[in-house]
């Protein structure tokens, strides 16, 4: 008899997992259950979708249940998996589309139920016009609402990194853009200070407005016409056609939670570096788990189609009888902000504080080719430095250029806890059109080093 | 009495050296004599001055000599330094403007004097339309030639990276531009068979062609008319309006060789890691010397504008009386191919094996981002792996996009000895416009490592 395995949804992680154990184990059974009508759907893909730059929903599906099928995993979307008996080893399923329940035996078990968007209880939630980007579905309900509705004014709730994607979508689309934030900080925990600075000029000169306060209602009739504001001085009403809510995401784990599999620290499903969870043969992998932050050398909840990628592989390994492991992540991430690039691994200052370090900290401006070439551009590079040890502990780059892929040479680092003597001998690539002779990165290092 | 430094030559590292010395101590008295009348100028910059992306060469100048002056640093242009007495510690310097020669007594000795580009010694050099790009005024003639003479038909001699760049210039000059390669290998030392295919389709695309051959002779009236090629057949002539010269340069050491300098196997200084050579007090940087190649393992001559900017750093700082040192390269370089950047790092894989070393290599085609965005493009990145170590030894990585800062991600590899398990692991930032939620090079990673 071959293992079965089955697998709790279907979108990066849990179809990553199906498919590598499926490669590693040729003869195991592979069966994901996904509630949703679609696989593999590039969530991070939904403001492009909607700003129209992918022209049609379908480009966002990495695979079909067609595809999956001839690699020999079965899929079956619009199925809910309702229990987990770990003791029978059997799962139940609801299968939404017949309306009718059954139970699965499993011998491996790949929890993969991602995160859900956080929607906070306000009065007049249900108005038309107000949105969350749960899902795909709603991503397209989205994207007709800006095109036939042509609403003018959107207001965003929160300063995330979907935030400040669908701030850019819905300029776009050439709407009047506010965004309503908490702390008044865009992009809170990812970025300092002095780089926030930097992406709200770009925000502020985009015409975005960032409204500090915290959202009390929102209001209408039938269709959303303003949110109320609790500002510092007082209640404020602001108008607007659309609004969205980019307040971040909660691990999914109720069902893994009912099943006595433990959560940790962060809410999210505690694993081992294996992908197992403490239930035998059940792994879980992707928004709905924590990863160890390498850093901060605690478990983090950093929900990332990355981190998810590399965590259903593992599981997919470990789950067909191989051996892999997932240490964890860094912390690094990437946002596009309008014209700018916005990027962070490691600590902020504020967390390396909090996290006992003692530490100091640079930030340079530069341009992110030789100064003579057209279209350079500053770029600002930013380090936090461990005051004992001289190791990086975290950097942040903002620019126009050249920022993704140079805030993965400081995750590198931070890998393999390079210090800032390490970063300044680096050999990083030189041309006039890529980089100045001194790259941003060793301009950086060399001030920090002072 | 303050400590003397005299650097020979104003360019990137003696500029570095002194500037770096003056600042690490106030008091040294810091002279540069530079033989041209420019300090500081961006010689990698000239393909794009030339094609008109620099409207103005003095945008090219980093420094001039009364900004150095307010620094502390006393700079003489168009003076050359004709011998060096270790023993009595001078330098005979010629004042090239006035036409006198005077000694003068130095305590600490930067030699900077740089490379020149080698000059096949073919009949009809001399003739008008016949250029080498040896200094800043060789490319304002040139400017001027191709701006006033509208050539139509240029030949390239040569196939690094100067020629390639060049290539680019003449044809955004809408000039017909052949290449010389007497491999018929463009790149050759720094990419493999498989990656230089892809910059071959490139050129080919672009219309460039590339002969295999080599060129005995330069033919016209006066002006140059043809190339003479001896290729595989027969003598070939091919007819051009002008030729440049790209076959690479040659460390300017005679002056250091005859004051009993110490070279090394590759025919520049040898040095130390602090920049010192084998004279008390004369120490060497830039592209007169060698720097130690990190996974080579032996010293290697690379002149790169970012390598002589380290190397005067570190001179700069030993000799102001500090304690600085320069590890080595890694060989990374990047270089603009018309729409593609092609970057190479480490070791390629014929490199390796001629080091003994068993190796695996791997090339994959990936997407530069999210397949689903707009604008994006394939991106090729291959890896050169020790069969028994499992280290990464070199990379090569050609594309439209994130081609720099990603060789620059290997780049840390290899300073630090990462393996293909250890790439794996790395958090590498993923946002659709700049990344797929997996980065071509743990793609890459991923398929060297089954």
């Amino acid at each position: 008899m071959p293992k079965r395995l089955i697998v709790i949804g279907g979108v990066a992680a849990g179809m990553s997992a199906a498919a590598k154990a499926k490669r590693v184990d040729r003869d195991i059974e592979a069966i994901v259950y996904e509630k949703s009508p679609y696989i593999s759907y590039a969530a991070c893909g939904m403001p492009y979708f909607i700003a129209g730059d992918v022209a049609d929903y379908r480009d966002l599906l990495a695979r079909t249940p067609e595809q999956m099928a001839k690699r020999g995993v079965e899929v079956h979307v619009r199925h809910k998996v309702t229990a987990i008996d770990p003791d029978a080893r059997t799962v139940t399923v609801h299968d939404l589309e017949q309306k009718r329940e059954f139970t699965q035996v499993y011998d491996r078990l790949v929890i993969a139920t991602g995160a859900r968007p956080v929607q906070p209880p306000l009065p007049g939630f249900n108005l038309r016009g107000v949105f969350v980007l749960r899902s795909l579905d709603e991503g397209r309900t989205l994207r007709r609402f800006v095109t036939q509705r042509e609403p003018q004014r959107a207001i965003i709730l929160g300063g995330g990194y979907v935030g400040v994607e669908m701030a850019e979508t819905f300029h776009r689309l050439e709407l009047d853009v506010k965004m309503v934030i908490r702390s008044g900080q865009v992009l809170r925990t990812t970025l300092d200070e002095d780089v926030r600075k930097v992406v709200e000029e770009e925000l502020a000169r985009q015409g975005v407005e960032v409204i500090r306060g915290k959202p009390i209602a929102l209001e209408g009739n039938g269709r959303v016409g303003a949110v109320v504001v609790d500002t510092e001085n007082d209640d404020e009403r602001y108008p607007c056609d659309v609004a969205m809510f980019g307040t971040g995401v909660r691990p999914e784990v109720a069902l893994a939670r009912s099943a006595g599999v433990d959560l940790g620290a962060t809410g999210a499903i505690a694993t081992d570096s294996h992908m197992r969870t403490n239930l035998p043969d059940v792994f879980a992998a992707g928004d709905c788990a924590q990863a160890f932050h390498l850093v901060a050398e605690e478990p983090d909840y950093i929900p990332l189609g990355s981190t998810a990628n590399k965590q259903g592989r593992t599981a997919g390994v470990n789950v067909a009888g191989g051996k892999a492991t997932f240490d964890g992540v860094v912390g690094t991430m990437v946002v596009r902000a309008f014209d700018l690039a916005v990027a962070s691994t490691g600590l902020t200052t504020a967390r390396a504080q909090d996290l006992g370090h003692s530490v100091h900290e640079t930030m340079i401006t530069a341009q992110d080719a030789s100064h003579y070439m057209p279209g350079v551009a500053p770029i600002h590079v930013k380090l936090v430095v461990d005051d004992r040890t001289d190791r990086l502990l975290g950097g942040q780059i903002v620019g126009r250029r050249g920022v993704a892929k140079r805030i993965d040479v400081l995750a590198t680092a931070l890998h393999h806890r390079l210090t800032i003597s390490d970063l300044q001998r680096l050999d990083l690539s030189y041309a006039p059109p890529f980089a100045p002779v001194w790259d941003p990165i060793l301009v950086a290092a060399n001030v920090a080093a002072r």
